[in-house]
């Protein structure tokens, strides 16, 4: 790995790369991720107002702090739509938009930019990922409490084929189920879930609402219940309070300091592949198995993906015992912990 | 063609249909589209109250007039959440979210069930048809006054491979916007409409909102602006007066009456399939044919899908001419007037 030597050249049909050094690298593949930066200098120049990190400021008919100069697309500061702060978000629907908003303020006619919400999506290969609001790592610098569900549902009904699993998380206030964002990857449906849930959020409605959404469902498109509409039961679940979670980056430190984990998916999944440390007790035996469990301490629950460990923490709470799910079960957990290795 | 005689019955592997007469026809392939109607004889023998369809009547909680008693599914009748009369839908995500609301009842926990809104969606081979909401067949049965507008995009950004022309109608109140139903036929990227239309429904967005709804872009997926926000650009030119339109199924008979149309298509594409009675002036050369135009009767306009007929529309307009979009265009003219002879 090569850092500090920035590439300055690219010669013979991309088969050399020539750094900042003078080194020159053979390249049979060059992937450039290399971030934005706003292109300033004439306003700069001109002495309009720029924000921080050097982005135009303007106001929510995009104009810039002289009103008869406009400025939009990637070179302006926005609102974020979610957290209300100044940010930059280089994306061409945004920009689409702006240019909208400012062909009619010049003519008379005054639309307010709402901010910016940033959905965002990229093919790679035959793999969709795509996001709408705000992530984790963005509340957690912000300081904005949250809670996120991670689920992976068919994208549609799994006896007609071509059904592949989107692991889809939707991040949310614990008090009061506004939406905050979400993210979703997978190979099929990603594109439309993230759409959805970005409506939603236009819409102001709630992960209680995220039930109530009434997609279109025949098999080739989706299950009676969409991916949407299960992790909005999901949330719901924690925002009333009939279950607590787990997150899949708390649960080593958890168990390292002495917790009690339990994994009730089936013997035989358990010994696929599972978190070390979890003790097996199949959901089906778990009510003969009670007298197993610590009363005096909060017990941690994992299946697959979350669901037959939310039907366990009901069992469980139902005896008296305390207990969280981690929610998007070892699937979500495996995922991470590879990507930690 | 047999009317007025049932199939009662299919014999030797669906080679035989046996008809109430008694005669019997030779089959190769059997198409049944029958329609629904509710088994309600346990409900209707028990006293319970029916709907005038005998759709079992039931309360927000899906309690019957004996309210120890629940029903849900197909058999009862509820709101419809656009037009808050009684109806009957006999769908599975309603059947679904019903039990859902069931189960929480009868264990204390309250949740109102706000209606059916119709969702639904048929892929019939590579073609994909889907709506939400009110057809403009139900709100003229019900005297709802409304506008509709007809665009046909692309699934996706023409220059990536695999996009596909989607027909899009939305159906809104053209005082405030407000949106009453939406329907969709494509073979790509329709499910995503109609659910994003569906979910700013359950959000209360009106097709001003529409064109806000920040939709994931990138090539394989939309374009920068996503056929539901070129919905709500085009609706919302209705609703606040930019621009008023004629209807595919208006056309012949205002012509008939002696109405001037244009049709600002190339003089290839007017060639190549027209509306009888249309003159062409190519959107090009409008400028400068203006007086060939009448000062004092509203000019007809149309083109292929519409958008050079709103071009069109406001230059005639911005020169003090009277002028009426036909929205959709020839291609949604075309589409009808195939279908009715």
């Amino acid at each position: 790995m090569i850092l500090g030597d920035g590439i300055i050249d690219v010669q013979e049909n991309g088969t050399k790369v020539v750094l900042e050094s003078g080194k020159v690298l053979d390249s049979e593949l060059i992937i450039l991720s290399i971030g934005v930066r706003p292109e300033n200098k004439l306003a700069a120049d001109s002495g309009l107002e720029l924000g921080e990190r050097g982005g135009i400021k303007v106001n929510e008919y995009l104009q810039t702090s002289d009103e008869s100069i406009y400025a939009m697309g990637d070179a302006i500061e926005v609102t974020d739509y979610i957290n209300g702060q100044p940010t930059m978000i280089a994306l061409a629907w945004p920009a689409n938009r702006q240019a909208h908003i400012v062909g009619h303020h010049i003519n008379g006619r005054n639309i307010a930019y709402p901010g910016t919400l940033g959905t965002s999506i990229v093919k790679v290969f035959d793999l969709t990922a795509a996001t709408t609001g705000n992530s984790e790592k963005l509340l957690r610098r912000l300081g904005i409490p949250y809670e996120a569900v991670h689920i992976h549902p068919l994208s549609h009904a799994g006896y007609y084929p071509g059904a592949e699993q989107i692991s889809l998380k939707v991040i949310f206030d614990i008090e009061t189920g506004k939406i905050f964002g979400a993210q979703a990857v997978g190979k099929d449906g990603v594109d439309k879930r993230i759409d959805v849930i970005a409506t939603a959020i236009k819409g102001g409605l709630s992960v209680y609402d995220l039930q109530e959404l009434e997609l279109a469902y025949a098999p080739p498109f989706s299950s009676a219940k969409d991916p949407v509409n299960m992790a909005g039961y999901v949330a719901s679940n924690i925002v009333d309070g009939t279950i607590e979670t787990v997150q899949y980056y708390e649960v080593d430190e958890l168990l390292q300091d002495g917790a009690f984990m339990i994994d009730v998916r089936t013997e035989k999944e358990h010994a696929d592949g599972k978190i070390e440390g979890s003790k097996n007790i199949p959901l089906d035996d778990l009510r003969n198995r009670l007298d197993e469990l610590p009363k005096d301490e909060t017990i941690l629950i994992t299946c697959q993906v979350g669901l037959r460990g939310y039907l366990a923490s009901r069992i469980l709470q139902q005896n008296g015992f305390k207990v969280k799910n981690l929610t998007g079960g070892y699937k979500t957990y495996s995922i991470f912990k590879n990507k930690l290795q």
